[in-house]
């Protein structure tokens, strides 16, 4: 169908495309869409029926939709942006210049801004900027029938009605029940007797992360937001739970990576966005690196008397960080998933000073040998073997504690990640490389 | 021994039965089952420990399982299904009629029924890996009435009802429904004039992170899962997609460490285990990084004349290895998340070649000033500023290069992360780092 599009565009032939689209189904059309340039897309969205454009504008990435915004005139955009769904004209308006957000927000209707505001009001990556206000809220005291005719009538404006929520006047929430219990169950029954009494709910200031990692641990479709005051204010659906989830994902890649944080497309982020997105870790990470040489600096006698050390130097460095590195990784992403708790740190370091004694000593068997065929100096060959399982040891210890710091701090342990570690193992091994060097080799 | 069980079946010597069959080998009690009449072997069974009882099972003639099966409560049959070893299973399932089998399948538990899917031909994480069958399935000609009354009377035994499948007598995949357009619609309309008639299905064979991300993208809360002839023969359901992107990323965060990705928890795996996932990464690094110390020991009379020099390997390597890692961190997530592909490559690389001209120079020049500050020889500054720029490029190019190629030789990408990246910069910086030093400075 992608073909037929591009061959209807590129023929002018208006009419025909206009049908196409009508008869095609919005997720096939909005899966087409990524594949088409900016222009492309523009021109297909303008030939799609108000209904279709609406639904699949609200599905698409920020910044297609921005694009799209930008051909509309000022009167449509508004129209728009006031038939969004709240909790996607807040993603929008999130990513967007505030100027304008604030020109699109003071448009909306007062019914519209509200939510939008209510929204707004929460802090960034809380569930409460996710949620919506679109749900389903039901009474205890309704029958089933009531309940199902009530869920019939407000089905089109709800962004889900497989989960519905039971709150009481004052909108304290009460229970919460599935679409597929209410459909099961006779038409009499009252809505008290069926729903879960203790709905698990969030509140508004808790993380996005947490929120979607509960949903997923429960495999529940939307997830109950309240206010200080256990007032049901929005719900958050799982659609949202995979996104926050693929966010969170992309941006410990970043932060581990020793780069900032960004929400943009890698391709659509400029040359200087990048840069300043990567020069502060290289510097930082330099000027640490110049401690290192410093090291190097102060044993420059020994070096002087066995200049065939430095060639260990690599070796040692790389090494160091990269047990430091699988160590730090492991733990990060274990605290993330929530495998790894800060109960679990004595476990965790006595088992990562097993694996490093382990790999530390393999390694130092292999190098041994090495060295040995190599017809080396046996000494020196002892230096280095020694020099391995100390620096593995020292390297896998920092690697799994300084996340673990890092979380206790309250700081993100994503940032003790490769390039941390790296820079602090390589400083241990070279202080443990030299000292034993002196020990052993009399320097 | 035959004689006595009957005997003993026949006077109704019901204890003593079960103490004959409890002193008895499986192997003889299974000959001699063979010999029963269908009661006999109903009876018989019954006084079988249990787990003689499914080991004996698993060993039976198909029909005579089925003969036993029929004679189980349905909560026994579950149970024992359930408890089969998964190639037995199959072979038990495969002989049944498929209702039958179906039925028997739904019942199993997530794990057992992933094992039974496996053995039923489908590759490791593929679509056909994790699907389930339990979807209910509507016929296009059905009203809306016929097709709610058939989603309140199935819905218990379904994974979800909140997407239904529109399937011919072949089973061939006509439509989709969402259960609140079906709700939302009046009872007298038929279902194939509100369907979405050209569902998005992935196929068995589609890798698993596609079809979750497929969904992520479509937002929807299920996917048809059809076969080569367009059957449809299983459903994903979201929570399955939430599960497999958060695995996707461990396992993707596990090779960039440089570690082997497993599917168990970090507590649960065992110290052997672990060593065993981290040491071959740390061997072939720490072999690869040899050749770095050959180079040093090659230009070790350039460091007999400058000392120096050495003092400003580890920030070089340093350096090179972070932003390196920086730029094919972003390129794997980036192709991970569906943002970059493999025709975007000239772009990547002209991005990053950009971007690490800018980070080059900016490091090149803080370092430049802070050696000036530190009143060291300026040749040597200029060399060390100048290796910084060609480093940090060369780095980069690399760093978004080799991902690419790796994708495009159908392998992970991911393992061409950090670890790799330093080991290759690292041999770069130091060959640069010595060149240039033997032209500026005349070494």
């Amino acid at each position: 169908m992608k073909e037929q599009i591009l061959e209807l565009l590129k023929g002018r032939h208006t009419e025909r495309l206009k049908t196409l689209l009508a008869n095609s189904e919005e997720l096939e059309i909005l899966h087409i869409f990524y594949d088409l340039s900016p222009e492309e897309q523009v021109i297909v969205f303008r030939f799609l029926a108000k209904d279709s454009a609406l639904s699949i504008f609200e599905q698409l990435d920020t910044d297609l939709q921005q694009n799209l915004l930008q051909s509309f005139t000022d009167d449509k955009v508004i129209e728009f942006v006031n038939e969004m769904a709240p909790d996607d004209r807040v993603r929008l308006l999130d990513e967007m210049p505030a100027s304008v957000a604030n020109k699109l927000i003071n448009s909306l209707s007062a019914q519209e801004r509200t939510a939008t505001n209510v929204l707004m009001g929460y802090e960034p990556e809380t569930a409460g900027r996710i949620m919506t206000p679109e749900y389903i809220s039901l009474r205890k005291g309704m029958t089933v029938r009531e309940a199902l005719d009530k869920v019939r009538k407000q089905a089109k404006d709800k962004e889900t009605i497989y989960t519905l929520f039971v709150t009481d006047n004052s909108k304290k929430l009460e229970g919460v029940i599935t679409l597929k219990k209410l459909l099961t169950a006779e038409d009499g029954v009252v809505i008290k007797d069926i729903m879960s009494q203790k709905p698990i709910f969030v509140s508004t200031a808790t993380h996005q992360e947490e929120a979607a990692r509960l949903m997923q641990e429960l495999d529940i479709l939307a997830i109950s937001v309240v206010d200080k005051e256990e007032r049901l204010v929005g719900i958050i659906t799982i659609d949202d739970a995979l996104d926050v989830q693929q966010e969170a994902a992309t941006q410990d890649f970043e932060i581990m990576a020793g780069v900032s944080p960004s929400q943009k497309q890698y391709l659509k982020t400029s040359v200087l966005t990048m840069t300043r997105q990567r020069v502060p870790w290289l510097l930082i990470l330099m000027l640490t690196a110049t401690v290192t040489g410093t090291i190097i600096s102060g044993f420059e006698d020994s070096l002087a008397v066995l200049p065939a050390l430095v060639a260990f130097i690599p070796l040692l460095m790389d090494t160091a960080g990269n047990a430091g590195s699988q160590s730090s990784v492991m733990v990060i992403r274990g605290m993330a998933v929530d495998e790894i708790h800060l109960r679990d740190a004595i476990k965790v370091l006595w088992k990562e000073i097993r694996v490093a004694l382990f790999c530390g000593l393999f390694l130092s068997a292999v190098n041994f040998v090495r060295i040995l065929l190599l017809n080396q100096n046996i000494r020196l060959n002892l230096t280095v073997s020694l020099t391995l399982v100390c620096t593995v040891v020292l390297a896998k210890t920092v690697g799994c504690l300084l996340p673990m710091c890092a979380k206790k701090l309250k700081l993100d342990p994503a940032v003790m990640a490769s390039p941390v570690i790296t820079s602090i193992a390589d400083i241990g091994a070279l202080i443990i490389f030299f000292s034993i060097a002196r020990a052993v080799l009399g320097l």
